[in-house]
């Protein structure tokens, strides 16, 4: 089990961003997080499609909590700088963010995160990339 | 007045995630948008401050409506990429977004945006900084 | 054969910048484009480490040509933005960079590249990597 | 004066790639530096105009001066990240960057940059607008 895995259900927990938007654990292993929400009304844009604040959001949060799986039990991380690139509009039933730690570091953490949104179907395509840098608080 | 104001205040209106947030329009001026939306345990993190997530739409929201401002009336734009620098932590009351375009384009637009936070004895802070790129829709 | 191979290779002996770097092209593939150079004083910052923006020429050159694979054959690209993170110093004798599509598009064509450091032993490892947009000119 | 300003002169001199593209020093105040560099085949791009490489390491630079400005003398910076949006193509005579601090820290110093081109006539316009981290070393 990852070290960081009751703080991290707890910070979730805690969120209320992420209440609000009802984001929940898929899975969570050394380095790699996995984030789901369902796309509603209160997520959305005027068109329906998930509005780029909560695309952001998810994967910002998978990009931090992948963060904590490598750091020490009692540390948290802040998000220093996040850059995303949306590359295709997010119009499905539930949006996916898969946060990964691409180099971990005593006074940086820097992280990747891919966005899929899954359509009613079962299918799924990417929505979003994003790269960014954590720091320990 | 701005052209496209109706337009803007319809899309805020319309934008689930922006009443989520109970994002408002401040001001509106061509290529310059302030919007505000009060910090509440919904758009937190879980140590009370403005979630990075929130922040980001806020912003991004600023800086599309910037964007629109400066285009045809029948315009809408999307968010093609944003990077955003968290410059200090956001605890107060209210958070002030000003988006600005820089670059306007037919085809690309370039825009900043500031992220102030209030304190409940009114003094601001700026808490990020963000630079991106919108598409006409 | 990529149709944009000739192209790619002519661009390359053009652009001043790359011939002072003295950057050459490895491999070419639909989508890919490994680009190296070798790590002299000239393109090294104070400490005899390759300097950013010698690290930055070449792996934005090595997204725009991977841009260019999976374009028509009379196209060319600018880039619109480009975000890198250092991750590490770049110590070594020659650098490679990693350039990969990971959404063509008509009107913006989004990249992705790892900048590599090799040792004098043959070792490598990431020094930095990059997430960017392009634009058909 | 400017405490750091012999170290940063130095640190100019010293720099491998930027003796390559003859960038100098203009304007040195607390928080802000400004660069240029000659417009020349040695920077360009396969069509005349500076490479966007050549761009992101003046540009760059001026941050990193910028940043040492603002800290202890005997500190030196390294770039975290830099995110550059290149909003016209810079064909002139000359480049010139302006580098400014945005929040200084302890741990971390974010930057904006301006990046120029002035033509033959003397007239300049925006070429490219940067925003970065940097880290004390």
């Amino acid at each position: 089990m990852i070290t960081n895995e009751p703080r991290i259900r707890e910070s979730l927990a805690n969120q209320g961003l992420l209440q609000t938007l009802a984001a929940g654990l898929h899975t969570l292993d050394a380095g790699r997080v996995t984030l789901f929400m369902p796309i509603t009304p209160a997520s959305s844009q005027q068109h329906g499609f998930v509005h780029a604040g909560a695309t952001f959001a998810l994967g910002d949060s998978a990009s931090g909590y992948a963060a904590m799986t490598v750091m020490p039990p009692d540390a948290e991380v802040m998000t220093v700088e996040m850059k995303i690139n949306l590359i295709a509009p997010a119009d499905g039933i539930r949006l996916w963010a898969h946060g990964e730690v691409v180099k971990p570091g005593r006074r940086l953490i820097i992280t990747r995160c891919t966005v899929e949104v899954e359509r009613a179907d079962g299918t799924r395509r990417d929505v979003a990339l994003m790269q960014g840098t954590m720091i320990p608080v």
